[in-house]
C-alpha cells in the first residue's frame, strides 16, 4: 500500500509532545518528536542511519537529539551536529526532518517533499482555540487500515445500530435527511433525524432537553482522512432558541498498512466550566469510538485479512456508501498524481 | 492446502449451538451458528457482503440475523430480508448458507455443494443416542493439522509410551493383537491388549477388575477425520462375563491449516446413574487428548513448520504407520476427485 | 541467511547439560543434549525421523534416547537401537548427530562436518580452568543477529553513551587509547582508559581503589562469534601494584537469524572466595548485557525488520566500526569457502 505523502497528518496533540523524546509510527515511518528548548516541536527519524539505534531513548543535548548507542547528535534539520568519536562527520550522515508546526492544538507532519509544506493545507478545526467552546480529546489507536475509519465516520447510518447510546426511538414523527456535497476535494455528508423525543446521548449531555429535537449531524473530509464531526441538537420548539453543539476533530493518521492513529475531540458550547460533565462527555465518546467503531473496525480488518484495499474485496456497495466511495476515489486520484510526478523525469527523458 | 468439501464434518455439539449466535472458523470459512426459533441450526457466513462485519455480533430478529454494523438482515437461507436504508436490495446481496444437521448430539455441516448434502453419508455413532449407554465429551482445540490427530488415533501403539495412565504393565502372558481392515473407504484399526493385569485405566473405571483381563481397542475412521474409538475391558475369568464398554467419537474437523477442532466423548454401559463418576471419568479422558496427545501432536506441527502434509517431508514409515498411510490415501484420491470435478466443465468445452 | 558450519560454537553451559534431556535450537537446527552414564555430552538432532516428535521429552534408557511419541530408541551416535513395534529396524532411521566436547566448563558443538571436527580449533579461555580466577556466568537470550552482538563488543566505546555504571568521567587527563590488530582470522581491539578517576563500576569491584588508574579494556574476536573480553584495572601510583582483571568469555551462537545465544562469564582475580562479591559482580555484568546491550540489540534489529545483513542496509560507517567491520568480512570469506567446496563435485563434472 502506498500513502498520500504531500499532506499534512496529524502526529500528535500538542500537548503529548514535550522535552522528552518519544516515538510513533506514522505512515510505516519510525519518528522521534519532542521540543526545543523555546518550544518548538521537532520531528525527525528515529532510526540512526549508523548502527539503527532507537533515537527516542537518547538525550536532548541543548536542541539536540543524542543517539543512546554510540552517542552521535543531531540537530532538528537533522544535521549531526557532533561525532564524539573523532572531528570527523562523514558526509551524508543525517536523519531524516519532517515539516511539522503546532495548530488547533495539534502537532501536523508532513510526510512528503519538503518544499511544499504549506500550513495553509491543513484544514480548519477552529472550536479547538475558540474560546467559546471547551474541548476534550484523545487518541485511540486502531487495529484497521486508516479508510476503514473514514468510511465508518462518512456513513453516520451505522450509529443506529452500532451505537446503544445513539439510537433514536422508533417514531414515526422522526424523519431522516441524508445528503452528500462535495467542494473540490473536499466531501461533506449531511445526516439529521428530525424531530425526535431525548435518547440516551440527549439525556447525557441535555438532561432538560424539549420534548422534541432536531439532531443535526454531519462529517466534512479532507484527504487523506481529517474530518470534522457535527453533532448538533437543536429543540424544535420555536419558542425555545437552545442549541447544544458539538465539534469533533476526527484525524485518522496510518500506523501501518492495518494499523491507526485515530485523534478525536468533543468541543462543546454548553456547561464549559464544569469538568467533571467535560469528563464524562470524553469517556462517553471516548468508550464509543474504542468499544464500539474501534473494536468493529478490527474485526472488518481481520475478515479483510492482510488486504487493505476494501474495494478490492468487491464488498455489495449501498447507496449509504456514496461518500465512503468518493472518499476513496479522491485518495486514489492523489495517489496516482503522486505516483506520476515521482515518474516525471523519466518522461522528459522519454520525450528528448 | 485444500480440504475435501463434500463430506460432512462435526461444527458443534448440539448443545454448543443455541439463539445466541456464535462463531466458528471451519475449514478456513468463518461460520456463524445458532438455532431458529423452532430449534432448527442455522450455519451461515460469519462475513458480511457489505462491509466484512461479523455477522456473530449481531442480533436474531425472529430466525433472521441482523448485521451488527450497518443492520441489513438474512434469513436462514442466506438471503437478504431487509437493507434498513432504502427499500432496494442489491441483486447477490446475500451470505453463503451450509446445510447443517442434527444428528448423534453433534451439528453436523456440509461446506461443499449443497445439493449433494445426503444425511446417510454421515457416519453412525449410535451411543450417543442409546438408553444403555451415558455420554460425556467436549471439545478440544489443537493446534495442529486435523490429519495430525487422526495419525495419532489410527496408531494407539503410542498408548504404551505417550499416556502413563493407559501403560500396559509388562507380563510375559499378555499378547497384543494389531490389524488393519478396510471396507470400502471406511478404515477399521484393531489394537488388543490380551491377558493383562489391571492397569491406571481400569484402575479408574473399574476398580474390582478380574485379575487378568482383555483390552479390547480399535478405531473406524471415515473421511475426512470422524472417528468412532473403541475401550472395552472384558474379564479373562470364563465364569465372569463383565464387560465394560467405553464407545469415542473422535471427530476432527479442520479449523486452519494447521488447526483443528477435537470434538471427543466417552460413552459408557456401567455406572450409568453416577454423574460424578462421569466428570471424572470425562476429565481424565480431556486430560489425556488435551495434555498429552494435543500437546504432542502440537510439538509435531511445530516441527513441521508451516507444512501440512506430513508425507512430504518424507518422514520414515514403520509397519504400525500403515492405517494412517492408507487413511491419507484416501483424503488424497477423494481430494483429487473434487479437483477433477472443478475442471470437468473446461474439459468439456476442450472436446466441443 | 547462511551460517559457518564448520566452526565451533558453544551450545551450553557444561553445567547445563545433564542426565535429563534439554532442548535448545542452535543454527536454526533443533538439538537435543544429554550426558551419557559416563558423563559425556550428547547432541541429536530433536525432530524424530519418524513422526517428528521432539526427543527431549523423552526419557534416557541408559546412554539411549526414547522418542517420547512411539518409543523408538536412539544411541549417543545418533543409530536406532530400538524399534518396540517389530524387530525390523528401517534402514535410514538415524537422529543426526552433532560433534560435541567438554572444554572450558562450556559443551562446545560442531554443526559441520563431523570429520573436520578437530579440538584444537575451539579459541581458548583459560581464566575457565584457571585456579587463579573464580568465575561467574551465564546465558542470555537476545532478539537479534548473532553478529549485532559482536559489533557490540568489538566496538567498546559505547559504553560511554549505552552504559551508565561504565561511563568514565569527564577529565582532562583521561585519555583513550584505540587499536585493533588482527592475526589471520582472529582480531583483536584495545579500548584503554588511561588515567581515569574510579567511576560506577570500579567502586563496585575496587572499594579503594588508588585516585588514578588505568582501565585497560581489549576484545579478541574469532569467527563466527566467540569473544574474550578484557577489562582489567591498574593503579597508576608507580608504588601501587594491584590491578585487578577480569577476563569474559562472550561466546554467541545463533539460535535463529534474528536471535542468539549469547553466553558470558566474568573470571575475576580478587575477592576470590567472597561469593556474595561474586553474585554481585555476575548480577551487574549480566544486567548490563541484557537491560542495556541485549535491549538495543533487539532495538536495532526491530529497526532492520526481517534483514540479517547490516551492512545491505548501507549504513553509514564510523572509523570505530572498523573492527566490526573486519570481522564481518572474515565472516563472508568464510561462507563463501564453505559454498564453494558445496559446489566443488559440480564443478569437477563441468570439467570432464
Amino acid at each position: 500500500m502506498s500513502y498520500i505523502k504531500n499532506r499534512w497528518y496529524c502526529a500528535a496533540w500538542g500537548h503529548e509532545v514535550v522535552r522528552d523524546p518519544f516515538t510513533r509510527t506514522l505512515l510505516n515511518e519510525k519518528v522521534v518528536l519532542y521540543r526545543t528548548e523555546q518550544g518548538h516541536p521537532v520531528a525527525l527519524s528515529n532510526v540512526c542511519p549508523h548502527r539503527f539505534a532507537p533515537m527516542h531513548q537518547g538525550r536532548l543535548r541543548g536542541d539536540d537529539i543524542e543517539c543512546p548507542y554510540h552517542g552521535l547528535r543531531f540537530s532538528p534539520d537533522g544535521a549531526c551536529a557532533l561525532n564524539p568519536h573523532g572531528s570527523m562527520i562523514p558526509p551524508g550522515l543525517r536523519l531524516k526532518s519532517y515539516p511539522v508546526i503546532d495548530r488547533y492544538a495539534m502537532v501536523w507532519i508532513w510526510m512528503g517533499e519538503a518544499d511544499e509544506a504549506d500550513p495553509a493545507l491543513i484544514p480548519e478545526f477552529p472550536a479547538h482555540d475558540d474560546g467559546g467552546y471547551k474541548t476534550v480529546g484523545g487518541m485511540i489507536p486502531v487495529k484497521g487500515s486508516y479508510q476503514l475509519v473514514a468510511d465508518n465516520l462518512l456513513d453516520l447510518s451505522h450509529t443506529q445500530f452500532l451505537h446503544p447510546i445513539l439510537v433514536v426511538p422508533d417514531d414515526p414523527e422522526t424523519r431522516v435527511e441524508h445528503d452528500i456535497l462535495q467542494d473540490g476535494d473536499t466531501i461533506t455528508t449531511i445526516y439529521n433525524q428530525r424531530n425526535t423525543r431525548p435518547f440516551g446521548f440527549t439525556g447525557l449531555i441535555w438532561p432538560d432537553a424539549p420534548e422534541r429535537l432536531d439532531g443535526l449531524s454531519g462529517v466534512r473530509w479532507d484527504a487523506p482522512a481529517n474530518m470534522l464531526l457535527k453533532l448538533h441538537f437543536v429543540s424544535r420548539d420555536p419558542g425555545d432558541d437552545r442549541e447544544l453543539r458539538i465539534w469533533g476533530a476526527e484525524l485518522v493518521t496510518p500506523e501501518t498498512e492495518t494499523s491507526c492513529h485515530y485523534f478525536w475531540s468533543a468541543s462543546r458550547n454548553f456547561r464549559l466550566d464544569d469538568d467533571v460533565f467535560g469528563q464524562q462527555l470524553g469517556d462517553a465518546i471516548a468508550n464509543v469510538f474504542r468499544f464500539e467503531d474501534g473494536a468493529m473496525i478490527a474485526e472488518v480488518q481481520a475478515n479483510m485479512g492482510d488486504e487493505t484495499d476494501l474495494i478490492a474485496m468487491r464488498p455489495v456497495i449501498l447507496p449509504t456508501d456514496q461518500a465512503a466511495i468518493r472518499a476513496r476515489r479522491i485518495v486514489g486520484k492523489l495517489l496516482r498524481a503522486e505516483q506520476n510526478r515521482k515518474g516525471e523525469p523519466k518522461q522528459v527523458m522519454a520525450q528528448l
